[in-house]
């Protein structure tokens, strides 16, 4: 999450070259993240959000019209990455168990990289309104519909257990990725992402898989 | 999560006998555990409480003295709840294997049946302060403890895979339990909470167990 340490005085975004506008952008994007990630969505105050960004409050405006802006941003932007993480893994042709276990690979390390993006997005996403509301709800309902075809697109072809309905399979990976942020919070040992994904991933294909 | 139905414009609590005060005790908790779990910490008022009880709010005062002590006794109650679990489960001098499963049977089906307090404890512990907020998080580290506690007894045993460390496994497993509470809340088919439970402990199994 590195912040932009360009000056703050001008307002005259208008102006600047299309790529400093685009840095701007994404270091208020972070610094929003952070701070709503630590306080939650209730607490945050867009006062604080401008005092890391190094801008007056008003300014922040030219990049979002309200703190509930803010959020669906946030939980948009979260959405876009996990379908192309989905997208990319589909269009490498593997077999449906390898499918299933590739995305959950890639999901972990996504979790475990946007750990703040993703608290907002379990956390927050329900201070949303109205149509804003009922599609961020659409997306997380995205994430378990692609995995339950994952998993039963497995189960036909025989690789996933069928002794278990496909959504109570689905449900137990699905609460296992969805925490997978968390693992590292606890005091001990420090493990890389990439040992916490390929665990993850083992123990996974060891609940489901028939071989 | 029965609602007291005691009338309540009396505010003579002392001349009450011990068993309504416990009633409306209950009820109280019962109330704020549902605001709290709808609303967040944050956006929790003491007046939409006492309304839900049908209560006057100063009366409230009776059974705790701040929002902050309310949330400290729903997520001690909480805790005293799951250690009383981990005990009772620990007495029937179980296998090792079996002593994790039959831990992790019971505590789904309490996660299922508490899910606002689940939900008050994931989601707004971090609210707490000082020596309390400690105190919070000590119980969610016994959490885990005696779950890594039962993987290595296990592991030792030869029941459980020993080729991925007991922190990685006791997280894994930790991620699953916590989550195990949402299960019913997505649309489709429904699921009793014997049926979540059980799929959940024979995934669990497939997952870490030798044999």
């Amino acid at each position: 999450m590195a912040r932009n340490t360009t000056t703050p005085t001008t307002n005259g975004h208008a102006r600047r070259p299309p790529t400093e506008r685009r840095n701007r952008d994404d270091a208020v994007m972070a610094a929003a993240v952070e701070v709503m990630s630590e306080r939650g969505y209730a607490a945050t105050s867009v006062q604080e959000v401008a005092d890391r960004v190094g801008v007056l409050k008003g300014s922040l405006y030219h990049y979002f019209s309200s703190k509930e802006d803010l959020l669906y941003r946030i939980v948009q932007e979260s959405h876009t990455q996990t379908v192309q993480i989905a997208e990319d893994v589909s269009a490498l042709g593997l077999g449906s168990l390898e499918e299933l276990l590739e995305y959950l690979r890639r999901e972990a390390v996504w979790f475990l990289n946007n750990r703040d993006r993703a608290n907002i997005f379990f956390t927050d996403r329900r201070h949303l309104t109205g149509e804003r509301l009922q599609e961020a709800n659409a997306w997380g309902r995205y994430f378990e519909r692609h995995l339950q075809d994952l998993v039963e697109a497995a189960q036909t072809d025989g690789h996933v257990r069928d002794d278990l309905d496909p959504r109570l399979v689905t449900r137990y990976i699905l609460g296992g990725i969805n925490n997978v942020r968390l693992w590292p919070s606890r005091s001990g040992k420090k493990f890389t992402n990439t040992e916490i994904a390929e665990a993850f991933v083992a123990l996974t294909r060891s609940a489901i898989a028939t071989d």
